[in-house]
């Protein structure tokens, strides 16, 4: 249990700044990959995409609602979905 | 208005673990397209370009000053940036 | 040295909002580019990579490890890596 004097020793350490201890919180930054077949490839819930890859050499491509990846040249057999997100 | 009481009652479950609480802040990570006429495409201050497409099936592009996307081919009529932040 | 009168100053003003104020971190995302000759474009350590960009015109590429990309076309000069953190 907490007494008075344990409390003011940890309170002298922890205002010793003024309060404004930094956080022992970390974000993460991580991606992963999702390949689907044909022109369209979609980020797992809570993802961001970030970049496409398309089948037969093509760069063109845009990114649906952020999370999908969709391949714009006429004949496209893949499409990859590069997927980002803070954790 | 606080009191000595409620103030120590409030410490004890403060300091309960060392005073190193999780913090309540969090960042968000998130992206938007810009898409340009030519071979150029600037991300919105702030944002940096994680990947860039182009017109004409390009897939050749590199990144300037983090923020612009520009693509290599010969003949380009349009450049997308995939901008993201941290918010 | 603090005293229980500059501790209960700081305390008052600590807790006004139960103890839960705004952590003082910042995190930043920032990206770089590595481009290498031939085929695969590797990150610096503890980078992820959110984007690939292959020489002649290809778009067709994949991440190994989370940090390498790779071009998928059957003739590539260059490379390059897309490569971002959280700091």
């Amino acid at each position: 249990e907490e007494t008075l004097d344990s409390i003011m020793k940890k309170l002298k350490e922890a205002l010793r700044d003024g309060g404004n201890r930094p956080s022992t919180v970390t974000h993460t930054f991580s991606c992963t990959s999702v390949k689907a077949l044909g022109n369209l490839a979609s980020c797992p819930a809570g993802m961001i995409a970030t970049g496409c890859s398309c089948g037969f050499a093509c760069g063109s491509w845009n990114v649906q609602n952020e999370n999908v990846c969709h391949c714009l040249c006429p004949i496209i057999d893949w499409t990859l979905a590069r997927c980002c997100q803070l954790s």
